[in-house]
């Protein structure tokens, strides 16, 4: 049988995983809002932004209520301190969501204007990483996360590459400039979902290889100390 | 005589404050880089990168270490878990100093333009919220930190008021729309330095308020608890 203390990590774990799926959802919907021009959906992200900050909450008091319950053994206290990181992250791939699908609100009062970006590819690069982070966590493989980190060059590229490219526009197609100025902005807020994943794939090698490294260093300090606490 | 384990505490204070410090000065030093066009400062703002990842690290490393050490009590747990997030806030607070030093990189190989953007305003006021949050931070006291929150409203006036003049630039004069675009993303760094002030805030009215309310309740479930950790 499960201890109320593993249980309550299994919950932890979980409750993240839901976490980590409003985040993807909200991207994904923000760009599909992008593409059909879609209002329904921009407003559909922007309340699910409630959702995903009283998650958030709720996994942050889990995990403190399971690190005040007991002392936890090294490799816990590491998963739990690695899931109020990852949870911070999921949190602000949710604004990054909201930011877009504010953009994509102010485009669709503009003319629709024909731009040299492929948002779509973007987006499904962006969210694959989150998605993969999400995963190497799931099955606390370091060599997945790092995996994660080498797709970051990736997307920094095709930012790159819709800047200069959005930049030309506006000054050949002055007309345009704001529809241009949106997506480049919406390319950066999925850059920066990127780069939430890339800094959830490094809590997860923080979390296995710290666990890997001093795990037994710990135990040993832990047999070598009191269990009762220091007074203070 | 102080435990070991509060002389711990006191020194994770320090050493969050001492990030803080880094992360408000490279803030500092992009924004008087980008009003001298000076690349010298650039330089040592990317430079500096390294240190606050280091320093970053490093508080981590003894958050775990003061939680692996004993079993805190429920306010300094909150502590603990509040300088863990601050943390991450200033890294990415040092990120956008990086971001805006690049912009400025972009910009300096440009013609200078006059731009109808007060970027100097925005990053004292940006600033100013950075070390306020710290302030209510060492002080311990919500009702600082509820001051910084209101003060995120004015920054993002500022920074939409940028955008609305900077994309006007950019329609009336496009051989500047370069220039113009370089200051609307540092704008919009600073809004984020300013949003990264506002978490901090949030984490400090979390560990105050949390501290206040939740604490008694957790002394008295230890009582009822065995001090020795359950099975697992």
């Amino acid at each position: 049988m499960r201890s109320r203390f593993h249980q309550g990590l299994d919950e932890l774990r979980g409750r993240l995983l839901r976490m980590g799926g409003l985040a993807e959802q909200a991207v994904d919907r923000a760009c599909q809002a992008y593409i059909d021009r879609d209002l329904n959906r921009c407003h559909q992200v922007l309340e699910g932004e409630t959702q995903i900050n009283l998650t958030e909450r709720e996994i942050d008091e889990l995990a403190f209520d399971l690190l005040a319950m007991q002392q936890p053994m090294a490799v816990d206290l590491r998963f739990i301190l690695a899931v109020t990181k990852i949870n911070a992250d999921l949190e602000r791939v949710g604004d990054q969501a909201v930011n877009i699908a504010e953009r994509v609100m102010d485009m669709v009062e503009l003319p629709k204007a024909d731009l040299p970006v492929d948002i779509a590819r973007m987006a499904t690069a962006a969210s694959a990483m989150v998605r993969r982070a999400l995963e190497s966590f799931i099955e606390g493989k370091a060599e997945l996360a790092q995996a994660v980190l080498e797709m970051d060059n990736v997307v920094d590229r095709m930012r790159d590459d819709a800047f200069i490219r959005l930049v030309k526009t506006m000054n050949e197609r002055p007309e345009v400039t704001r529809q241009a100025l949106d997506a480049l902005l919406i390319a950066r807020n999925l850059e920066r979902v990127a780069d939430h994943a890339t800094n959830i794939a490094e809590d997860v090698i923080f979390w296995v290889r710290g666990a890997d490294v001093r795990h037994n260093v710990t135990q040993e300090a832990a047999a070598a100390q009191p269990s009762i606490p220091d007074t203070h």
